[in-house]
């Protein structure tokens, strides 16, 4: 299978969704747009991240073939996440809601109070 | 504030991207792109979604001012929810990203296989 349909219960497309819906991954993935980038400094960089989740998020990221692990034999040995190509391709799509989260957080966030 | 920042921890941007980044969200605001729908059609077209699930997602939609929900007084009452103008423009990111999805999924699959 090679072409998913979002709207079939069956298929696993609906899987892919939840996990590139997660807003971790969706962070790790706008960072490591900017090149390879060692844990900590992903951790900085994102903020609010236990490095408990950020370790699952990696790892789920990686199983999924949208990131790889590197380690590199230094003392102390130094780990670095990069993107792969399927990782970058999903950049763009993944930016594009990001930005929209950005420029609509007020208005969302109106309404939620006219509602309650 | 009506600009928001995801990296910034304790910006309510990261609240916005977990809602929009949930699947069943997703899903209605598809459905919701050809026109007006009634809850069983939603339910229908969505498939695999408990009504309890259906009804919590277009709750936290109609919530976050996504989708208008218009109650008809007809017997038996018609119930109908359609996409705000906030929820059109919300539309095209996210069709955005399940097309990748469905583009992608066969790849995701067989990195998960090859990593396990």
């Amino acid at each position: 299978m090679d072409t998913g349909d979002v709207f079939d219960p069956n298929c696993p497309t609906r899987v892919v969704l939840d996990r590139i819906g997660d807003k971790w991954s969706v962070l790790v993935l706008l960072c490591l747009a900017d090149g390879p980038m060692r844990f900590t400094r992903l951790r900085t960089r994102i903020g609010g991240v236990t490095p408990k989740v950020l370790t699952q998020t990696l790892r789920s990221m990686e199983q999924d073939g949208l990131v790889t692990r590197e380690v590199f034999a230094e003392v102390p040995p130094r780990v670095e996440y990069t993107l792969t190509e399927l990782g970058r391709s999903l950049h763009d799509p993944v930016s594009v809601v990001a930005s929209w989260a950005e420029r609509n957080v007020g208005e969302m966030l109106r309404c939620r109070e006219k509602f309650s």
